[in-house]
């Protein structure tokens, strides 16, 4: 028996190992979020420590170092490219793994978990203060963790980008500036655009999307969208949280959650497509084969690419004017009467195009400011000194600047979302990439499809499973192989830019300001 | 610092840590049983097996031994009875830890995850060969596992006692057959009496039993059941799963699950009765003091305690003819109509006296004897050698002896209790001790509230606080500093007999057989 097989195979135990561990926080967290009562947050945060230190150890460990070690030392010149990959991967990762301090790592499962409960209680209070002890709390942990990871870094990164180094390898500073420019230059255009045309003729859409969707109804439009792009309920599971996710417990085991907004009928139906875009995309990884799972190379390789795909589900899929034509009929009878007047009335209440407080309720249009005011904000959190006390204050102002509009709360302002409140920094940059990423494969696929308008005309003969299948084939299972603008450049043959998400854009806005 | 202090810390927080351990796998087993997709199954084995062997490891390792060992020295004359005995009894688990193969401790959490997965679908597809070889498995498995905690064993105990230890400490097959003998002389007398009834008067309930209950107004009343029982939504969480089942996943985290069962509308509501009472059990757990939680003095003191508190809200509460009272006009507002003709009716509904297929839906009278069918057979199967392959037939054989009646299929006969599936023999008698202690204990809360009638005067009045005030204060606080048998004698002051359960029933059928 070869030396080298042996260390592979026993780095390979080792991982699946890991792998059990890390489903295990996610199955807690998928509890947490789904129907754990409030009182167990603090014994659940002991749980999470718990499993992030034995995650820690085992990733940090001078034994697994060994066995990394030992692995690399027999990888023969010939290996497979994705055993080579396998292990640069896993040595950056246990480099960085072994520059931290047990004890912090810890301390920040704690914090997140703590984090979590107290941010819940606090929005739903409305009540910015209780919540910003711990948000001081999280910052202050995960400035340590970069300062501790710096010493593992390639290259000279800020704290920020360090931080963002998991969510967008190889992500810098300067080059998300540049893809972000052209969405500065051009969304106050379109979005001038539309205010000047909603001036001149009253949004009729407004009062249609303010329609009331009845519960039960809802659940249901959201059962049969997934049923019709490939729900299998013996692999998958939704349920109710207060804040849509979606969240793998095993290689066979899938969750999404979705939550009914009240005055925001089309809101849970979106969010489901959103969220089954992302599980699709883990549904979609390679996992048979020997290089991929439990290996890196069988994980998704970015969080900007992830977002792409749950942005292809509900943007360009659900969000079309065919899909629109198809659906129209089914909320209609579902509801016994046409609050939108027709099928085009329904798309353009799916497609608001209107500055929203809430990003997760965003329009296309907006969303990218409202990723530049997180991206600026925890710049000035976590590297310009910026008080967390000011963040109200900061939010609001920022959020009048941007888009022209004031929270009247801090529930729907500064605490809306959860990432800050698990200490997630470094994580938004990627929703606006995906927007780009998604519209970039978009064309790619089209051009498969017959050029432009192909992917419309799937869904207009109710075929989403071809743009499935193009999914599955050309994007999924390149796991980790390569990463974010790598994937773009070899799917699309060109480098990653906004502009086929501009042009994408100007076409939905002219066609939404075009009479019916 | 005295050296005894610091041995007995470091004890503590080792005890704590295994209480993390251990509750993960509870929320994990909750997951599995309420949400978690059937292709989850497999992962899900691996996640708990894991757990398992971590949980193997602190409870056998040489290190924790040490640790055992450190605080036993140190342990002083003075020391309070209370840590004497958290101490004998891990060194007790201790010594039968050490006794274990971690091989086969990893191989039975597997074979049972298993083995409730294959049930599952055997159970829906009446397939008893299906389900055979992981039975097989799991009684090869448990037999391994008795012989090697025979070493451990302090007196000489078959294998069907030394598993049915951890339900029940202290139990043998003797004192089960004197308990149970009064019960196999009187009850086939009773059930003779009922049938002889009935064939002189059709019992009118029958029909009105098989009335259907809508299943929100099922959930509604179970909820309103709860509410006025002490439910506390930020503590507990409700949910559904094929057997309803009590879970605890931390010491502020309790989860009941329930079923609606077509064609059985009351099922639902007495099963959130019964496993309500498990859950509360549980909630009054001593957890603040020093001596008790994470200590074993903290934990419940053996199955048939457990299963008196679930018995005592479903059998003597939600039974009751005062509760019957009170709670008619809700069941008949909710339902726009009376199938019941009267509240007496409805009692006699909550009180079918009609020998049942399936255990958890048995009358008080019939109830003891399923526990002496899945007894015999428990010890036919690991102490005499009966083949798996001949339980369809001789469960069937033994129910027509002892119940006078036959399943029709294998889901409703031996395929009907999750137990054996997860490989869990020794625990059915808790259930019949549940029945005997819960009657001796009401006598003793009878006598502090008033005498005989007592208790029933209570309900009449809607103050089931009181009750569970008595339990909180009588019972629930003393967790393992007694066993079973010592805890009704120091609560009664009296040894348990079978004698108040028969008094109960006697006095029941006579009530039920009297004209309404």
């Amino acid at each position: 028996m070869p030396a080298a097989a042996s260390a592979l195979t026993r780095l390979r135990e080792h991982l699946h190992h890991t792998r059990l561990l890390g489903s295990i926080s996610s199955s807690l967290y998928y509890d947490q979020n789904t129907v754990m009562p409030a009182a167990g947050a603090a014994w659940r945060g002991e749980q999470l420590a718990l499993l992030a230190s034995q995650l820690h150890e085992r990733q940090s460990s001078a034994q697994y170092a060994e066995l990394v070690q030992a692995a690399e030392a027999e990888l023969g010149a010939d290996a497979p490219p994705e055993q080579q990959r396998n292990l640069a991967l896993l040595r950056l990762e246990l480099n960085r793994q072994r520059c931290l301090d047990p004890a912090l790592v810890g301390a920040l499962a704690k914090a997140q978990s703590l984090g979590n409960a107290v941010w819940q209680d606090a929005r739903a209070r409305n009540d910015f203060s209780a919540f910003a002890p711990a948000l001081q709390e999280l910052i202050a942990l995960r400035r340590q963790q970069a300062s501790q990871l710096a010493a593992a870094e390639p290259a000279a990164r800020s704290p920020w980008e360090i931080l963002a180094q998991p969510f967008e390898p190889d992500v810098s500073k300067s080059r998300l500036q540049e893809l972000f420019a052209p969405l500065k230059a051009e969304l106050p255009v379109l979005l001038e655009q539309v205010a000047a045309s909603h001036a001149m003729a009253p949004d009729a859409s407004a009062a249609a999307n303010h329609a009331d969707l009845p519960e039960a109804l809802q659940e249901q439009l959201c059962a049969e969208l997934l049923d019709s792009w490939g729900y299998n309920a013996s692999r998958c599971q939704r349920s109710r949280s207060a804040h849509p996710f979606s969240c793998t417990v095993g290689p066979a085991d899938f969750r999404i959650t979705t939550r009914v907004v009240p005055g925001q009928p089309l809101s849970a139906f979106l969010a489901t497509a959103h969220e089954w875009g992302h599980s699709l995309y883990e549904q979609g990884l390679p996992r048979s084969d020997d290089h991929y799972f439990p290996w890196p190379l069988g994980e998704a390789t970015s969080m900007g690419v992830h977002e792409s795909q749950s942005l292809f589900w509900e943007c360009r899929v659900a969000r079309s004017r065919a899909f629109a034509e198809r659906w129209h009929p089914r909320f209609c009878s579902g509801l016994g009467h046409d609050p939108w007047g027709n099928a085009a009335g329904f798309w353009r209440a799916l497609n608001p195009l209107r500055p929203g407080l809430i990003r997760v309720e965003a329009d296309e249009l907006s969303y990218g400011l409202h990723i530049v005011l997180r991206f600026e904000l925890e710049l000035a959190l976590l590297e310009e000194g910026m008080p967390v006390d000011d963040l109200p204050q900061q939010w609001n102002q920022r959020m009048r600047d941007l888009l022209g509009i004031t929270p009247a709360s801090d529930a729907e302002g500064c605490l809306q979302d959860i990432h800050w409140a698990e200490g997630l920094f470094g994580y938004f940059p990627s929703y606006a990439l995906g927007h780009l990423i998604s519209a970039q494969l978009s064309e790619a696929m089209e051009a498969d499809l017959g050029g432009p308008g192909g992917l419309e005309r799937c869904v207009a003969r109710g075929e989403e499973a071809e743009l499935r299948g193009w999914l599955a084939q050309r994007v999924w299972p390149l796991g980790r192989r390569v990463n974010g603008e790598q994937l773009v450049r070899q799917v699309s043959g060109a480098p990653l830019s906004a502009e086929p998400f501009l042009r994408h854009l100007r076409r939905t806005v002219a066609g939404l300001l075009s009479p019916a």
